[in-house]
């Protein structure tokens, strides 16, 4: 049996599109193991959690951790304190409909730490598991099919979600040409694109980028405040990789911006702005912590959202433990302090190795977790991708798999502009597995460009 | 300030009603702690976790503490098992969509165990975050508004559920006189009631009940089948409590029982049956782990609700590790063998003493986490409930919080018949405080009946 076969029988990944189109068996292969690029999952990708991070965990999990002193003395003291907040002082206990109020708390100071001094309310922060709470947008009593704008490309959850609970995503394209700029031209274009067949409500944006690594500026995300005001949208601001900056570029929040404006619209328009411990420096998906700050809304609404919540207990304990670790990270000074910017030099050198190839382009990757290069596929690859009932950068993707034990998503799966065509891969992964990737990305390349000219 | 508004100031229970009916403050109080039996929270309630549980989380959270032997074998041994299930080794990493998959693996081993051999096919098994998935089946777009059957009384986090996904609660009452039995006519009766207000597609029931402490007969179970069958009804059973049963009647699983019908029932009935570590023995409810075996779905539902779940990214890691461990629990002749009967004695001692009051009256708890005993309130009491504008029930839970340090559930919460009146508490508690508690009770509603009287 082919190696990659048994790879995707044992992990049973969810990328459909493999299962699609599985290789013949029993080939044998010039590679040991596949390298998974596909998943923003920094562990899978081989990077380590940080030992803090999950030193306060374990002793959270089992506090008879702290009865030697072989932890350090800053991890005790925080899973003391950590603890002092849970029900029965244990994380097996239900926390309140926010999350537990102490971290909260912490949270609304992290923020407004992060804007300059922009107060934050722990009566507007929900803390949920992952990043998703899109559905407390999608009101399934609406005579007409709720509306969501949506950039193409966009992460696929973020559509699932919307499509999964009844509502319509409404694409506009970001442009590839600007480094993926949002434009506010394409947004309006987009809403007259809609017509009258869906009710549009809120307009969802990702900073920094994904798939693109896109980093938004001051000016772009003021255009856009002022769009969604115009237009009555609520603006879903999905900020989860503002952790994760490369470049010149700074993070703003929306949240910051919109402050900034002034009255009125820093007074009206309805912002949620999500964050996440899956993904920067600590990377914890699978503790699946998040949250949500509420901004401007309507008090009928915030209640709803409230009872929401409700319905769905309370967000993992561990997960919350996780976002105050994040928001609040050991100082200088403290025994448990540390530093995080080794992959910065990785992306630098990713992007310049791809841009390095013929038939590829890649803008530079100014944040987020993720490379979006472009691939200019020869017409004789796409001609035969035709051929096999594929999309071109699926088939493309599906042979770099084949061929050299690379697992990256296609570009189709993100949403592209006609004749474009794209990979996403992962790049918050350890150095020598990047080295690896591009050497074999180079190789198959060459061979793939040659076999198809 | 009065000690309770302190208390819940800072705790930020999402018990709303408390919120509604604020005591004054400034008065001194006969009791130093609230006891809080409102929640099914076993670890809020002052219960252990289990040391091999948290042992096992702690080696996967960490696994430097491995490195030494002063975790037992077979704690190591789970944990290294455990960890070689996760992407990059690493509980910080996505799982699969329906979870990891060798831990899905054995709760379906668990499950054929449970069932007397009944098959379970692990592909039919979704790990989830806590047990809800009920916006599978709250179809947003259906042109009638989704209609679910679920029992009164109900536990308020379903209902909330239903209602949050656009959907409606078409409640069936239980019969507080056969001891909180589910009848078949009721079901009938409350479809006719239903009329053509709304499309009814499923049936929820729960065994062993929350809040009635009741568990269902094989007998029951079986009408409940064929009447789900007749009227084409998908069955949702939540058999969250199937560790906790105290008394002579045996836990059966709706699966268990629809297998053994044979067919053409047992082939055509779709079926949800629902588990969680959060209650039983573990209690872990702050990790989050639950899942959901789906039976005889038609391939198409099972492909959107796949996709739903792909939506959630994955669920919460370490209580994918706890449904492991909840499901596969040491062995006798392990060395962290350990047995869990010290609830069952408590369990009686509590429905003897609360049934001794004058105007209580309790059936005995079966199982579940929970006793709910109807109050005779007198006619005084309700008179004065009605000039405060309360329910008469809030107002007696509002009294016994106010006066005696007690915080339970009124029976209004989770719906009742009319002119019937309830309160729910937690028995999954430490002995010392359910012992303290009905002594409480006992004094506080001795004066309550004198003072009303």
């Amino acid at each position: 049996m082919s190696l990659f076969v048994d790879f995707f029988k044992k992990k049973k990944v969810s990328h459909r599109w493999v299962f699609d189109f599985l290789p013949p068996q029993g080939v044998e292969k010039p590679f040991k193991e596949v390298i998974d690029v596909s998943w923003g999952d920094p562990h899978r990708g081989g990077m380590k959690p940080l030992t803090f991070v999950r030193q306060v965990l374990a002793a959270c999990v089992y506090p008879q951790l702290m009865n030697d002193n072989k932890l350090p003395v800053d991890v005790r003291q925080r899973a003391q304190k950590l603890l002092d907040g849970c029900a029965g002082r244990s994380v097996g206990s239900y926390s309140a409909t926010q999350g537990i109020p102490e971290i909260v708390q912490r949270v609304s100071e992290f923020i407004s730490r992060r804007d300059g001094g922009v107060p934050s309310n722990p009566e507007n922060i929900f803390l949920c598991c992952g990043s998703q709470i899109l559905n407390v947008l999608v009101n399934a009593e609406a005579a007409f099919t709720t509306g969501v704008l949506a950039p193409a490309p966009c992460y696929r959850t973020t559509t699932l979600s919307i499509e999964g609970l009844g509502g319509v995503v409404i694409p506009y394209y970001l442009s590839e040409e600007q480094g993926w700029e949002l434009q506010v031209e394409e947004l309006q274009q987009a809403l007259e694109s809609a017509g009258g067949a869906c009710n549009p409500i809120a307009l969802y944006v990702i900073n920094p980028g994904n798939p693109t690594g896109h980093v938004q500026s001051r000016k772009s995300m003021q255009e856009v405040i002022r769009f969604a005001s115009e237009k009555r949208l609520f603006l879903l601001a999905d900020e989860v990789y503002q952790g994760c900056i490369y470049g010149e570029k700074e993070f703003v929040s929306y949240k910051r911006v919109l402050a900034e404006m002034g009255p009125p619209l820093s007074d009206t328009v309805e912002l949620a702005s999500f964050h996440s411990a899956s993904k920067g420096f600590m990377g914890e998906c699978g503790l699946r912590g998040g949250y949500v700050e509420l901004v401007n809304l309507d008090p009928a609404v915030k209640k709803y959202i409230y009872t929401l919540f409700t319905a769905d207990s309370s967000a993992p304990l561990l997960g919350q433990i996780a976002l105050d670790l994040m928001t609040n990270p050991p100082l200088p000074g403290d025994p448990s302090y540390f530093q995080f910017d080794q992959v910065r030099s990785s992306v630098k050198e990713a992007f310049e190795v791809v841009n390095s190839l013929q038939g590829f382009s890649c803008p530079a990757v100014e944040g987020g977790a993720f490379a979006f290069p472009r691939i200019h596929l020869p017409a004789k690859a796409i001609q035969k991708a035709k051929e096999v009932g594929m999309q071109p950068d699926t088939f493309y993707c599906l042979k770099l798999l084949e061929e050299a034990g690379v697992l990256v998503s296609p570009g189709s799966d993100f949403g592209q502009k006609e004749g474009t065509f794209h990979f996403r891969f992962c790049i918050l992964i350890l150095h020598d597995v990047l080295e690896e990737l591009l050497r074999r990305l180079t190789l198959f390349h060459t061979q793939f460009m040659k076999d198809f000219s």
